[in-house]
């Protein structure tokens, strides 16, 4: 463990803690995902001929369990990359953490929705808001925790907190704006969740002209 | 891993894997929760008409899976602020957390079952039960490592111990009152669950005052 | 983490790596024990009258539940201990630590199995026989580390690792000895498993005695 | 945590979350290998009689258990051994790291699948590939952390490094090439799998040689 003169050793213990906690509650999530993909039930006899066909039928299932495990994925490397700027911890951090981490372990339950059903607009509702509300927890931890450098480095960049700070409100926004599509089209739904990367790198690049 | 002259380094590691086993147990508890929320079976051809309804026919199941979640992290939270002050362990220590994590294994089934049977007074009963239980067993190993310092740190505040001792017991205790409750109505027992925080923070109030 | 003169912190990490897969895994088979215990299926009507009912046929699956917990519960204990003395590590270690978790993976199954058809012999022999094999690996571990002192402490003391070894194989003895009982009763092979703790102390104080 | 002069202890706490992360993924893919093994319903009337039947029936379940857990253990042993020369780490990295777990956690949708259908040509194939990808994502986490030293320790001996890296590109190259195999027999691929680990020892004691 690094020495750091910011904070006790019991401080830092009790903050891996909560990053050790996180990280096995996100592991079982992005496993679980996979798990409650259904085996198709076929005949022994017709199986070399129906099974082909059988698990075309669940590629949507297989597509969600993909885009889940990017989307947990993601938010596992921000959880690591700014944590690692948090250096001490308080009662409220840790409600925002669980806050977020309940969002984690709504993944398999959404995403196992929308594979059953990925037309139906109230399940891409539902899989986009929670989406939508696992990026927000994470922005939420990171403004109570950089605000007035409360609980972060007291040398971190003013910079550096805004543009984090920016980057993370602008995923969920995008997640939030993409509800109304779902009434239209998975695929509209689809193409509006694959520009948030883009927002979130034009808003980056926009920022930093300033 | 933080110096302290009060036990080897040997005793830490060992301390550091019994915290490490439960935080594993807890997450994995906590991300199970969902896990059991069954997907409406529905035909493809009627889904978009039929999943409202059918979702809010399992309200249910996602009220207990939100009031399970509030109950393993209010108890995480417990576990790591108490364990930060135990500095040694023995076997009966041990068992007393393995106590404690088998009521923590225990959550997905009890909180499926009142899921699944919301206003069977015996599943209201075995579930508040199991709260209870999980409850008396945090404040157990609390009372067994902090009688007589035996294994927290020796200058910890006795009132700070007997103010934690008296905090850990209103919990369990609320709830094996709201288990008669169990027999008039499911609002009811909710009711008893919900005051057992204000118990216990109106408890810490006179206490302090005494 | 503890400085050794005996090994590098690059072994240490290394050993801490292995401890720490070993840890989850055992977290997750003890927390995944209550999973596979299925709620009643009843008609909500009728669900107030017949859940007790319904809740003792799924008895033998609730016992199973606590004696397998128990089971990993006592071997988590010796892995704990046991592992506290090992300070350096090879491959062959590695493997015989994945032949214990491999029966460790196995728990979960095998309590179903036995939860299923609590008296049907054929499930009492494969569950006997998957504790006995966990048991034995748990030996062999010990046995290989501590054998002329290759991967343990070399000042731990030569009478120490003899009573460990002696007291690691008496339970998987009796375990295997437990498998014939199978086809008399179910009651009589649970009378047998739990006369292996006793065989364990008895065998230690003869031991001491000698 | 060893101390190196080569990174700062901030990167070290940020390489070992990555390697914890993956070791929980890793054990729960293990884990749940042998959840999916379906427990037989049979009444109980009949269950002594008719339960050694039913088991044989799900021969191919434990047997493809049997093989992922290897195919698992096999590769957290390298993912820890390699790991091992890793001092530093990049985003790149962190993407690889998350694309090994991925298959990961495909194992057990995949295993469970060819438990299924063990003699059906699309599903030796799926489960096929999956193993050679989750070779492949070692052989390129290797390929791509000690290409030029990048990551790894600036001692580490070029020939040790060739040597990796060829042995990690064999394993998931035997794999593909057992494809073709599963169209004609589920025993031809099984001998093709087996091969791969005697290549792996070939094509070292070759490279040696040269």
């Amino acid at each position: 463990m690094p020495k750091n003169s910011k904070h006790s050793p019991e401080e830092a213990l009790g903050l891996e803690r909560i990053v050790f906690f996180s990280d096995a509650v996100m592991a079982i999530a992005i496993t679980l995902l996979a798990i409650d993909i259904r085996i198709p039930e076929i005949e022994p006899s017709v199986a070399a001929m129906e099974l082909p066909g059988q698990l075309a039928a669940i590629t949507p299932n297989l597509l969600t369990f993909f885009i889940s495990f990017i989307v947990i994925g993601i938010y596992w490397i921000s959880h690591h990359r700014y944590f690692s700027y948090i250096k001490r911890y308080d009662t409220r951090l840790i409600l925002l953490n669980l806050m977020f981490l309940f969002f984690i372990a709504c993944m398999p339950f959404v995403a196992s929705l929308l594979g059953r059903f990925p037309s139906v607009p109230i399940a891409l509702v539902i899989y986009t808001l929670a989406v939508a509300a696992l990026g927000a927890s994470m922005a939420l931890i990171w403004r109570y925790a950089s605000k007035g450098h409360r609980l972060v480095e007291s040398h971190l960049d003013a910079g550096t907190i805004r543009i984090i700070n920016m980057r993370l409100f602008v995923a969920p926004l995008m997640f939030v704006m993409a509800v109304p599509f779902a009434f239209i089209s998975t695929f509209a739904v689809i193409v509006v969740w694959w520009l948030s990367p883009l927002a979130v790198i034009l808003a980056t690049q926009l920022w930093a002209r300033k």
